[in-house]
């Protein structure tokens, strides 16, 4: 038996879909909680050393953040701050903080779902990742399972504005 | 007797100095527990509601800046995560990362000491409190205790380099 989709696809981009998923499931527990659901894996090697989900409400904090959160639990397993090597999934574009977060922690990679059109530093309102100064460089791409992304947060916000 | 120091400076002028000594206590906090020296105080109603030195080497976190723990612990001790009518002093520039975490939390001012010409924020690498998109807006003023600031930093990097 043929499987075409993984045919039909390149070996990283199969790759990105697989751990996309797994940043939606985190997602999803964010959404079950009443959090806007933003989900993120932490991938090296091939393996998930990290997730992470929003949790804002939960810890009144605005530095909850999915990515913030994921970024730290790599540092502490990895018992390292130097997260080279690793690509960091992250179902909505990462803000202006996070994306920071990630450069200062030295991901390698960073894949985003959907756009983030009010907050997002990754093409939305700053392009952080391409600012002069940063010793390390992260590379960036979005548009990976974008659809589904999107979908999940507005989802969330139709039903917050029913309630 | 007269005070002429009292007499000289505006009033915020003046409180500007008074937090920005105590963010000078925690900078130097971080110097003698071998930290780079930045500190960081959060006032609210003319009193600090949290203070925070830089842990980088001993979280292992590149998250653990002094700017990012005073945060969460004023949000903590205020039991809110919107930090209107605060101001946060810092004795160095806020990084990207630590100017948005600013901005997200709704600190009112940022007043820091000296300059961080590679990662700083406010003006060295990016302005980041002046990009379209925020919702809330903060201001930031830079330069007090400048030469306090600049001279804790130098001293740091002076005795790393010995070692």
């Amino acid at each position: 038996m043929t499987d075409l989709s993984k045919k039909e696809m390149t070996m990283p981009e199969k790759y990105d879909v697989k751990f996309m998923k797994c940043a939606l499931e985190e997602a999803t527990k964010a959404f079950k909680k009443g959090e806007v659901p933003i989900g993120c894996v932490i991938v090296k090697d091939g393996e998930i050393v990290a997730r992470g989900h929003n949790t804002i409400e939960k810890d009144k904090s605005s530095l909850s953040h999915a990515e913030v959160k994921a970024i730290k639990k790599a540092q502490k397993v990895t018992g390292d701050w130097r997260l080279n090597g690793c690509t960091l999934y992250s179902t909505v574009e990462p803000c202006v903080m996070c994306v920071s977060a990630c450069i200062l922690s030295r991901v390698d990679r960073v894949v985003y779902g959907c756009r983030e059109v009010n907050l997002g530093g990754c093409g939305s309102i700053a392009e952080i990742h391409r600012l002069k100064g940063f010793s390390h460089k992260t590379k960036v791409e979005g548009g990976i399972l974008e659809e589904e992304c999107s979908q999940l947060m507005k989802s969330f916000f139709k039903s917050v504005r029913k309630k």
